[in-house]
């Protein structure tokens, strides 16, 4: 079979430009199985405890380590950061544009991390104690940070996969980091209606919907003195949630520790009551926080400043129907349960 | 529990705005089920064999029917149309827009159709006869044709779940109309894409798209003299396909009987190879046609006239990794798979 997916020769993936949808694509040849093993397969790539290499014990079995928290004088750690064994993006190499005939492609320069959030294998995000859960939040903080000094890469992403139904290829709890050399097309949308609202009014249009929220209240699954978490008004999925920080704050990085204290212990009750609504299902979540290059001040090629029109939120997506041919092929969603309803149920449940 | 999702009192859907993402989302309450029940479910709606709606025998069992084709003198046919007993959109009530505090609103207006394409329970698409196939797509293009009378509606979707896993409520071979008050936000982006290439290069998109897959051919599937099918060259999921028909031409409903035989031979052969290919994976399949109002040549409040700048064709999307959150949330993809390889799989498949 022909080998592809390869830039120049050089072995990796590469990002390949839909003229028609003009959305990046990373097309990664090494992670590829073979065709024949797509049949119906979603399979755990490595083994169970014992085996799990995010486990305290295995660390030999992941790459090396970027960076640890929470460690003690035995050699023990709370959080790791490794690099993803199987990265869709690669640190090496030089940031190369072509053209392929009227395509157009890069390659597939950018950083693929793993944030192992626990060394207990039997442990979820929900299940950490606050102060453990900070640490994990402080380590997305750190890696968006130290990855913005490559001036090749133009956002970082943070998010997380729980659940083997949510993507996730390992059961045991971690994030993810990647970084790319382009801004991806739904942050972009976002920053345009976060801009032209901005421009209207001059005012920031996440703080807009906050207060909106605030004032009708029946979305709104949980509110304390620094974060607040509702169901969007156009919730794309049952039980869809944003979580923002109730100060206008455009960055993600200008959290300190003190607010990710707070934040921890927000997000903690936020997934219990999820869990405890759905019956701990599979969850997606992700960080939309300023793109932002080389340290600067939320500066970055597309935009001048963002300090005013951005304001930094996570999403939370339980994965508990299926979404189906319609939606794909639209970018139009069905949600069967009414954000109020789904709202309700979860600030009702019993902790 | 509050009961939302209804429009002044107007039991049934409603279509709501995402001021950040601007993207339309039907809320359907009336589909919905109590929250509880969305723990880990994914259930079929309706029993087997016997008691399926779609098997010939318990036509009762669905709303009365809008047409059918291939029947013969004892009351028996091949393909029914039906309206969707569960209903995303109605076509009863007037069309409201209005605000939500600083949100948008409109009524669920709409039209939300089955397709039943086959009396026989236990057939697949791709194990229908050419000539019962071209009957489906006759259906699919009659009822664009009629739908598009009701000035009311935007655009007319036609797609295809096949597989529970890919977001198929009944087992029975069905395809799925929609038409909806918006256009579809996919819709809308790609209609922009092939507007400004044209207006640049006096060109259409896709019939460039598809020399150059011609001159490059690593990429087709299948090519006959109608018809052209190649994975595309920045393909999101493995094994990701579209089908062109190869004379330029804007809108589905202009092929005639005889193209849509041809269609269905090129079609059957394009869903054998995936089947072989893949063990008969779950799949969706949407049609993007032109959108077009009230049954006038290709206009719309949008857009003058696309005859010259857009290209009717199908996504097929085989449902055989699963998205994770990273996809999600920016509208970023990772495909593990090169194209040029899930080509070159399906054209070596032997038949």
């Amino acid at each position: 079979m022909q080998k592809t997916g390869t830039f120049d020769g050089m072995p990796g993936s590469e990002l390949r430009h839909d003229p028609v949808q003009r959305r990046w694509v990373i097309v990664a040849s090494e992670r590829g199985r073979r065709p024949v093993e797509f049949s119906r397969a979603s399979s755990v790539r490595e083994g169970g405890v014992g085996r799990c290499p995010f486990c305290v014990g295995n660390e030999g079995l992941t790459p090396k380590e970027i960076a640890r928290y929470g460690s003690g004088p035995g050699g023990d750690w709370k959080v790791r950061v490794v690099p993803n064994k199987f990265p869709a993006l690669r640190v090496e190499g030089e940031l190369r544009r072509s053209a392929a005939g009227q395509y157009d492609r890069m390659s597939g320069v950018g950083a693929h991390e793993v944030i192992i959030e626990t060394p207990d294998h039997g442990r979820e995000m929900a299940d950490l104690p606050v102060e453990h859960l900070a640490l994990v939040l402080r380590a997305y903080r750190d890696r968006i940070v130290d990855l913005r000094n490559d001036t090749r890469l133009k956002y970082i992403l943070v998010f997380k996969n729980s659940g083997l139904d949510a993507g996730a290829s390992l059961p045991h709890a971690h994030s993810q980091v990647m970084a790319t050399p382009v801004t991806p097309r739904t942050v972009v949308m976002e920053l345009v209606a976060a801009r032209e609202h901005y421009r209207l009014k001059e005012r920031c249009i996440f703080c807009d919907i906050m207060e909106a929220e605030h004032e009708a209240g029946s979305r709104v699954v949980l509110m304390d003195a620094h974060f607040t978490t509702h169901c969007p008004y156009a919730s794309r999925f049952p039980f869809e949630m944003v979580v923002y920080p109730r100060r206008h704050m455009a960055d993600y990085v200008r959290c300190d520790d003190e607010l990710l204290m707070h934040l921890a212990r927000h997000l903690k009750e936020v997934l219990r009551r999820m869990n405890k609504a759905l019956n701990n299902p599979g969850f997606n979540m992700v960080l939309h926080t300023a793109p932002s290059v080389n340290g600067a001040p939320l500066r970055s090629s597309y935009w001048d400043t963002l300090e005013a029109d951005w304001h930094w939120h996570f999403e939370i997506l339980p994965r508990i129907s299926n979404v189906a041919g319609f939606e794909w092929g639209t970018g139009f969603y069905i949600n069967p349960t009414p954000p109020e309803d789904a709202a309700a149920f979860m600030r009702q449940v019993d902790l």
